[in-house]
């Protein structure tokens, strides 16, 4: 039986990869009565009077919603909500797996930008977290941010946040095995969905100053025709130090090809085979490359090491060095939920990624990053968080 | 300990009554590959092409939500989403102990029927079934109805059905007892909120052609001013044989001092202590008297009894008789969710009062329905629904 064949059985002998399940048994009329009516009516009447015992009596103290509109799904786009779902339960179950957290899969029948928010706030009121999970850019951007504006619940959109800590942390051994130092590196980041724009953003806190970035129509600078917002916002902290055009006095317009020579570091959130032997040869030595797109990545390990290489990450569990979010989400959920945070500020973001990094005792080109099943990871994040 | 604080420690101590757990132990990389990255594509492409096959996929197939506003909590009233979340973790807990199904409480920041209506349908595509609770009239039938029509998976507001089939199921065993006759009884309703205009309603198909229904202001007739919609309806299909009043040919108005005069059944879903032992009196020889107000019934059993009530029903767990939801809600969930209807009809609800009443073997004065531990009610229910 192949792995297609193997997962579709799986899924149907399931019927679902989570259930919801008893905390205490209900064994007779008194248990009843306790738990409902009518001494039930307590709790409920201290939460009327004081909303934050709900964080005590309920579930919201320890629940997490992961929220799609199906619309970016892995690496198969626009799926919709129905479709979307064997992935989001996944994550809930890893949410469980690594976080011991109640995680819950909603998946939205719209795909309009107002109203996925007003949906999320109006179903805000049982849960202590929400996980953004697989919706397009730009649109994640506007969606986050409003929420995170107008809920009091942290919001987190994983695709980008946990991505770009996991990232970094992969990034800070990588500099260290190869003697590179932060300040002085020349970063290329190829795709501008929503990991591309997290991963640019923490990687300038953390204190990279040179980075360019790439979309499908070439580098991004000031000036640039037809940017959208978040793209604008990204030509003043990338690419500042572009080759000017001696007429127009503006940046040229680079394609990756150019853009990579003489880098020290590629991070593709692209598509796949968009990184070339050639390209690699073409950066700087020893070179660092995270092609992170999947399944397919930008370019395979075993060509990108031929073509002078010295690390590779990827986002797969076949090859060393997978940058996978799973490494982060569950710890900083539990975190966030047990101090409750109300925001994951950059400040928490740039720690956790030290602290994953650290948790790699000895950094070697085929370790730089953890493995999700090594042991208290998630516990290392949790603490982070603090 | 008093109670109060029994049920205070247990819900601080649990944090939520029920919790999400893995249906399947995720152990190594290899378990990580099918249930996730990438072999988690087969099932999304699967249902993308065929979204029915979520029902196989995915929890969809055994999940219910329990959706609140809020607006009409117990015997609390309008106290707020987050309040009533004690209240709806309890259902989801009865849902799974009594019928073994995946349960989420999903409380709104909304009282809005426009927008409640909107929130719901953007969340369904995950959901098998929609459970709408304590929500008040009459928004309650607006928003049910418009959801039954507009979504294709079966809504059930409990309140009002719920409690219509537990109530009938112990009037059938009541009149056995009693030996009358229904198409002979006369009934009085008390209260016309969601559970009265539903025991009404469910009355009059089962066949009881004499019903006079009461709200706070008196006996709800065709021609009486300022009716809602709702109650409008009601003139139609109860107290068809009022006295008019030799003036003006409209129905007198009467109190329920009045209304319960040679009547049969009192059934209240109204007030504490609506009823009074002199009412009791008036009626007719042997009457039935379903108390149900929560948790202080319209009048005790103890006293109902001494004014020569033959069967006293109440809402209670600590007196004989409960007319308790527990009975009927998992089951019919259940047996809907399996054989995969789209809506509860009617006949289905008649079909399970029916079930239920026969699952008494032999129905006495204190035994009229099923106690909710006895073993193997919501089978019963579950098979009525074919």
């Amino acid at each position: 039986m192949d792995y297609f064949q193997k997962s579709i059985e799986l899924h149907k002998k399931l019927g679902g990869k989570i259930s919801t399940e008893l905390k205490t048994d209900i064994k007779n009329s008194d248990d009843l009565s306790t738990v409902y009516s009518p001494w039930v009516a307590e709790p409920c009447r201290v939460i009327a009077k004081e909303e934050e015992k709900a964080y005590e009596y309920t579930m919201k103290g320890n629940t997490v919603a992961v929220i799609s509109d199906g619309s970016a799904v892995l690496g198969l786009g626009n799926i919709g909500a129905k479709a979307s779902l064997p992935v989001m339960e996944w994550k809930c179950a890893l949410f469980k797996k690594f976080g011991w957290l109640n995680a819950i899969p909603i998946v939205l029948d719209t795909q309009d930008t107002e109203e996925i928010i007003k949906t999320v706030k109006n179903i805000a009121p049982w849960l202590g977290w929400i996980n953004l999970e697989d919706i397009s850019a730009p649109r994640c951007f506007e969606i986050e941010n409003r929420l995170k504006a107008e809920l009091n619940i942290p919001v987190f959109h994983d695709d980008q946040h946990g991505t770009a800590i996991v990232c970094l942390a992969g990034l800070i051994n990588a500099l260290k095995i190869t003697g590179k130092d932060k300040e002085e590196i020349k970063v290329v980041v190829n795709g501008v969905w929503a990991a591309g724009v997290a991963i640019t953003n923490l990687l300038v806190q953390y204190g990279i100053k040179d980075i360019v970035v790439v979309d499908s129509n070439g580098t991004i600078y000031a000036g640039r025709e037809k940017l959208n917002p978040t793209k604008e916002m990204l030509t003043s902290i990338t690419n500042t130090a572009c080759v000017l055009d001696p007429g127009s006095k503006k940046c040229i317009k680079w394609g990756l090809e150019e853009a990579v020579i003489w880098r020290d570091v590629f991070i593709g959130v692209s598509v796949a085979w968009a990184l070339t032997k050639e390209m690699v040869a073409s950066m700087n030595d020893d070179p660092i490359i995270f092609a992170l797109a999947n399944p397919s990545p930008e370019i395979m390990p075993d060509i990108a090491k031929q073509a002078g290489a010295k690390i590779v990450a990827t986002g797969r569990s076949d090859f060393p060095n997978q940058i996978n979010n799973v490494l982060v989400f569950p710890g900083i959920f539990a975190g966030a939920l047990k101090n409750r945070v109300s925001q994951i500020t950059d400040n928490m973001k740039l720690h956790a990624a030290q602290a994953l990094a650290n948790a790699v005792e000895n950094p070697s080109v085929d370790k730089i990053i953890p493995h999700p099943f090594d042991k208290g990871v998630a516990d290392i994040i949790a603490e982070s968080v603090k």
